[in-house]
């Protein structure tokens, strides 16, 4: 790929600017969380299921990567509350990583398990792993670092 | 919050399913890429500019976590073929990781930078670094790590 | 402390540089692993323990950090033949990373887990956890990403 | 490699435990930073060399990744008070990593440079880079995330 066509892959977003120009405020998350569901929570653990949608898929048609560094995230951060944090946010990412193992394609069924690894008065650490539901097989396991703020600025 | 309010919250985004259903195949990239422009690219790095939409934020009104995590996905795999990388795809994703140093809100002017660290036979691995156009101040960082398959598997 | 202070502190090392210039080459390994005992060992799966020695620790008298960094590259590497990979080598690395939930200190003993969560032909990534043996509460968790080389360059 | 080879070669340290439980406490630091020399301190940067020396080796006879990690610990650390955080300690680690993109080899000359992304009042994130003089490539790249207490627990 030259150069040129490096730049027209990263802009050909321009040509559905209509479409997501139109979207609400906020869509990111409904975007992701609309197939999600809560199957289990409990003190400090949250297990969800989502059958992939195909608008979540990569050029590849597996998930997206960046889909599921979005859903460490989004599921991380509510396994804060979950595990009995009393504040009234969920706090604010200081960092998240995830180390992709193998695709998942269109309408498989997978899990996602957010387990707290510290809930603590200013820093809490969530693991989020990512498995088939078919064979139990991790796909993806992430870590979300979050600072709690109290007053004080971060 | 207590465990219910949290399931609500993670499931809330029933509400718009019919919104998301409705939405094209790979939508995630056009979603966070129709706002991207591309200032510059040279061999192995990549500059590209944003303004930050509202579709973007997340409930505190700055840029969603996942989509800056996203956007080192997207951005870090363009600077591949950028760095002179023959192959027909970008590759796999074996890691991402980002740090959150600032919030970015909505309409602010920020830049992308992705530099190549390495791009070699069988791994590449992109640092990605997100500014504030104004001050030119950094609000994360990231790296992705990304496997050249040629013919073998990962 | 000024600028000055932090040149000294870490130049300090000099003072012990005769102790340090007399050990033998790869010395970091015996190092670490001096105090590290095997109590399973399955495919995919090894278990250590440690009682952590002085020398092990930092100014605050807890495990350094530096060290369970390194022993995660330690014991994660050696999962990847336990996994039954046939290579000669266990693969070069490509990313190491450690969260760190909770201070571990000296004569504690402690757990080290190492589970393969994927090792393919070209890439395998291992996770790495640490647990107060007494109470089994994890202290800190890491991953290690390596690239197995058959005769291509990485 | 079978399972037995695995436990003997995570093992073999015993071998060397009468030198290594001949060092003083606190003894990493010292092994690692007697050949570190600073070469320019500024507020929020530190830029070091080193010589690699011998006992730092894994055993390709290459700088060991613990040891390039445990590095991005030290140095890193030292950049929060270059910074002018004015506590009286450098904080408390909350996560490291790094990407490993090349080898470098016993009495090569390294650059170590640290520069803070982000030194707040409670969070501090620094970049730690390794470059070989030679020829400025950078060979590692970490970042270093640490939570600076107050009055207040973690």
């Amino acid at each position: 790929m030259d150069l040129e066509a490096v730049k027209r892959y990263l802009e050909k977003g321009g040509e559905t600017a209509s479409v997501a120009d139109g979207l609400p405020p906020r869509f990111l998350e409904p975007l992701l969380m609309s197939s999600l569901k809560v199957d289990l929570i409990q003190p400090g653990r949250i297990l969800c299921s989502m059958k992939i949608p195909p608008r979540l898929l990569n050029a590849g048609n597996s998930l997206h990567g960046g889909a599921t560094a979005a859903l460490v995230d989004i599921v991380g951060s509510a396994a804060i509350p979950a595990a009995g944090h009393a504040a009234s946010t969920t706090g604010v990412s200081v960092e998240i990583n995830v180390s992709y193992l193998d695709a998942a394609y269109a309408h498989e069924e997978i899990e996602i398990e957010a387990r707290a690894l510290r809930v603590g008065k200013a820093v809490a650490v969530i693991s989020v792993e990512f498995r088939k539901k078919k064979t139990g097989k991790i796909f993806a396991q992430g870590r979300h670092t979050k600072f709690l703020p109290t007053t004080s600025k971060m």
